[in-house]
């Protein structure tokens, strides 16, 4: 029997950082979850966390998918920091190559969510589907796009977070809380939005509040849209909002009405509950992604 | 001095038909227009016209972009076929077939948009940008996108028309005629939908007519999203209502406005000019993306 080849994975999100050590989602040696506080102390025990696996050359390689906005241009003098983030003292922080030098191995670097939609494709809900689309709605709103094998990077990193979609001020006068637009879709359906509205964080709404309805009405609102612009052959939808599993329903029955059968597939009308789904790799997706990068990079 | 291969192509829209002899934009053998009546008629003449080529064996192989809706799943019975389209006569024709049949020659077939999208990607203005997006906003609205040198097909044909924008009611009380979606994008800002405020064709509102800020404002909207889901490196866009050209320094300001500087690119910044564009092959785009479409299958 032939061991796999073990890689280090982070899933580096705002709130904690998982690493793993695997090789695929039935290998997984170890993992470990550090808070995200300072840049020194969580980049610092995330060293602690790989070195004795670096030492020991049972991993030669490591993947990161980092909370953004990021500079992926390879050109860029920056490239592999986390550039102009609201989260305190991470602004311009250069964790490719903070980790790349503490640990002297080959790090493969991308988004987050590009690292979520490559584990997702790779042994979760969307293998075989190219094109696939895996969203997150949580503290933020994000998505990757995986075509032709790999997440699409195009002009720039996707962004779908900050999608227009229509806002009816009558039934939600909340404006919004995005910095930048307002009542953009991270600014009506993030965590922090159901927040700005209740004054008390999402979770605690009950499952039969009215607002719920409203909030898959946003989610359905930009499916539709990444449906008609992207057709992806299935959509993972992550993140903590998600974690209310009687959105699914919801959502997948206002993507129906919204599209009005103009758009004709089984996938989108008997088979619907198969097309929107959550995560396989449950909140592994993003760690178990940045293994993929990994091996990717080989 | 090699003579370049010749092919033929055919932008099959719901107003005419263009059909051209060509191998590339610089050797154009031949042209015709043919108008969109009956498809008995239509096509008898496409046939006519390209026939004599292909007795004398000077072309063996022919593109066509057509509107749709299209089956073009190569397992479907009815591939090749518009599917259901409202223009009376045209549902459920097999203008792939009947061409390829008449013809006895190797038949490309595709989206009018997408081939449109391809000859401005191989020839046009998008030449060398992958990705790369084509938008038409005229009798319909719809687009192509390019990526890894051919046009996107994922689950579905794509169908940005139909993308879901805010509609402020107040400034514009028009409800939206899409029949499927009412105040979709094509519903609020294709020729039709501005024919359905004025009573008359958008072609003869002045120049400094208010609503043009309206429509650019629509038209903005949707490049956002675009931007934000599929980052193309250029954007074209076509169609009649862009024949008025103040509408591009319009559009591409408010595209500004809306992204609010939170997507930083040169590309969106002082060259914006030079990011949204009308096309470059003119009225061609769509019949000599046809001929690449050809060349492709070759």
């Amino acid at each position: 029997m032939t061991v796999p080849t073990l890689f280090g994975g982070i899933e580096a999100g705002g709130t904690k950082f998982i690493c793993i050590i695997a090789s695929d989602p039935d290998h997984i040696l170890e993992q470990t979850r550090i808070p995200t506080t300072t840049p020194e102390e969580t980049l610092g025990k995330t060293m602690e966390f790989f070195q004795p696996f670096v030492s020991s050359r049972q991993i030669s390689a490591l993947g990161i998918g980092c909370f953004g906005p990021l500079d992926l241009n390879p050109a860029s003098s920056t490239y592999g920091h986390i550039t102009n983030t609201p989260k305190p003292g991470w602004k311009y922080t250069d964790v490719h190559g903070i980790l790349q030098r503490a640990l002297n191995v080959r790090v493969a670097f991308d988004m987050d969510v590009n690292s979520a939609a490559l584990g997702e494709y790779t042994w979760g809900a969307n293998q075989g589907c190219d094109p696939s689309l895996y969203i997150t709605v949580g503290t933020g709103i994000g998505g990757g796009y995986v075509v032709n094998g790999k997440p699409l990077i195009g002009l720039l990193n996707l962004e779908m977070g900050h999608l227009r979609i229509p806002h009816d001020t009558q039934l939600d006068p909340f404006p919004g809380n995005c910095p930048f637009h307002g009542d953009c879709l991270e600014g009506l359906a993030s965590g922090p939005a159901i927040q700005g509205r209740f004054g008390s964080r999402g979770e605690s709404l009950p499952d039969d509040h009215p607002f719920w309805e409203v909030e898959a009405g946003y989610i359905a609102s930009s499916l539709v849209n990444f449906i008609l612009t992207l057709s992806p052959k299935k959509i993972v939808i992550g993140g903590g909002v998600m974690g209310r599993a009687f959105l699914f329903p919801m959502v997948r029955r206002k993507v129906q009405e919204l599209l009005q059968d103009y758009v004709v597939h089984p996938f989108l009308l008997q088979d619907i509950e198969h097309y929107i789904v959550p995560p396989a790799l449950g909140n592994l997706s993003g760690s178990l992604g940045a293994i993929a990068l990994a091996q990717m990079a080989e």
